[in-house]
């Protein structure tokens, strides 16, 4: 049988984890199913994030440069930890690189993920190196979880109000300008965006410690595959107001010129890094120092969407490999 | 610049980390350099590595089925762990999946894999799925190092003995006889050898513990290279006596027939997956009881093979994903 979704092979792969009982063991606490799997390492806990990122499916040398490539490959990685709360440690670099690349290109990806390591206070710690078809680049990042107490996607209740740090929809609106060009000159905040994503590692932690936050994720799929992450971990609703996302004067005017809603942008764009998380009653004063915006209210069950003063029951988005699309 | 070595290439990549401090940071032991990452976590050590595989370079296909793939895949990062006295814990596994590819081919890999966890108490505890023009798997592999004394490939002296244990060779040969189809079914043994490589952890910790072992690796380059990498690290050189080199009745049976020399099978040959490590004075029950060999000694300087009685300089061999071979 061919593949027809990535959602369904994960469910495949985790049904043969769970009857072989190779998923689960002694000190693991969160394994498969989340930002990153927990364990207890007998001092502080652990977490580890793994991504693969492959050209011509996750990233294009025509459309970014070989350091921007880095860049967004590792800080997807950091993004996985903030968003559980922790604090990023060790990278591990395994890349695949094509036979005929320069070796300038091959420093080039190093110095992308090299400088969001410094920012992060992440350390390269080891890797492997291969000749490939392709350039691959796949990570594995260690991250500290303090004693044990992270943010998950599980843990939202019904009443909880849904929070989103940033503005959303700009990393595909860069995407697309990148990929058209001669536009991007009027957009710089929106390549940018797409190019070199803000990780929220210090408002990650404003979130973990004082918003009284219950579940959180980072964006990366889009808001509502996101969220719909977050609601079917902790078996609730969502009901959000399209009207009330935060988005960026640069893709209000791109999305004006283009004759493009913004929403649909901010609703289903991926790669934007920003965080989303429920809390049942965050202060003011901690949404302002985080840039966070309120969006909508987890519910008992069903999927939501408020546009334009109406309810709608959602499509569900978000990006799938194997998707025939 | 054309990539020309790996071996350059990842000279650079580690001058680069030096250069910007990427390398190295709180808590890090050991990082680029050595089988595994070693890092402190509060309670028990840390070791983490990291290998990739993919389709056309480390395995295709058509010689090696895909459970087979799985299996090794997972089995040369066990190695790695074990390579350090560590014991496995979690792995992460990363795959880049060709969008063609059947499902049932894909839950073989897994099958592979799961079967050399369930055998060392691996845990699968995350990862991520892609499409792929070819079919990647990398893996991340956590292991605990219990109080942090890990056996590297820095601390070799002069005048220790060198051992290896089981033998050498087999798996180069058993990977032609799957290249060449109709002649395997003579050497099973050589063909399971490549396919299904043992684990040495039950050894691991007995070299660990018993044997006063100062430096360890496992053969993944093949053994001359391997031991290189041991005297690069330690400063040290070597003599080792080819007739002293363990090997099995196929491997010398299917030489025999090809008109080889098994002792270059055993010298050059790659990913047997043995330990080889340097001690002072083991014991001879010790050495029986994992199946060690001796088969040399560090030297101050030089590396040197006695073949048929007359001492060689040193042929450097391995595999070069990068060489124009």
């Amino acid at each position: 049988m061919k593949i027809k979704s990535e959602w369904a092979l994960i469910g495949r792969i985790q049904k043969l984890l769970a009857r072989t009982g190779a998923g689960s063991g002694p000190g693991l606490e969160l394994g498969i199913g989340d930002d990153c799997a927990l364990f207890d390492t007998g001092g502080e806990y652990g977490l580890i994030t793994a991504d693969i990122s492959i050209e011509g499916v996750h990233f294009n040398l025509d459309t970014a440069g070989p350091s921007d490539i880095g860049y967004r490959a590792m800080a997807s990685n950091i993004s996985d930890i903030a968003s559980m709360g922790g604090t990023p440690a060790y990278a591990f670099i395994s890349i695949g690189i094509p036979r005929g690349m320069n070796e300038k290109t091959v420093m080039a990806v190093y110095r992308g993920m090299i400088s969001v390591c410094k920012k992060t206070g992440t350390v390269i710690a080891g890797g492997d190196t291969s000749a490939s078809r392709v350039l691959v680049i796949s990570i594995a990042l260690y991250g500290k979880a303090g004693n044990g107490r992270v943010l998950t996607r599980k843990g939202a209740g019904p009443g909880d109000g849904i929070y989103v740090t940033g503005t959303l929809g700009d990393s595909r609106a860069g995407l697309e300008l990148l990929q058209k060009k001669g536009v991007k000159k009027s957009y710089p905040f929106l390549t940018r965006r797409h190019l070199r994503p803000d990780i929220r590692l210090g408002e990650s932690s404003v979130i973990a410690d004082e918003a009284g936050a219950r579940s959180m994720i980072d964006v990366s799929d889009g808001l509502v595959s996101d969220l719909r992450h977050i609601c079917e971990s902790s078996g609730t609703g969502f009901e959000i107001d399209a009207d009330s996302l935060p988005v960026s004067a640069q893709l209000k005017r791109y999305c004006a010129e283009t004759h493009r809603d913004h929403r649909e942008y901010a609703l289903y764009g991926g790669e934007d890094y920003e965080l989303l998380f429920t809390a049942p009653a965050p202060g003011a004063g901690t949404l302002e120092k985080i840039g966070a915006s309120r969006i909508g209210m987890i519910k008992d069950r069903g999927f939501h969407i408020i546009l334009g003063g109406r309810k709608k029951a959602v499509r569900i988005g978000g990006y799938d490999h194997f998707a025939g699309r």
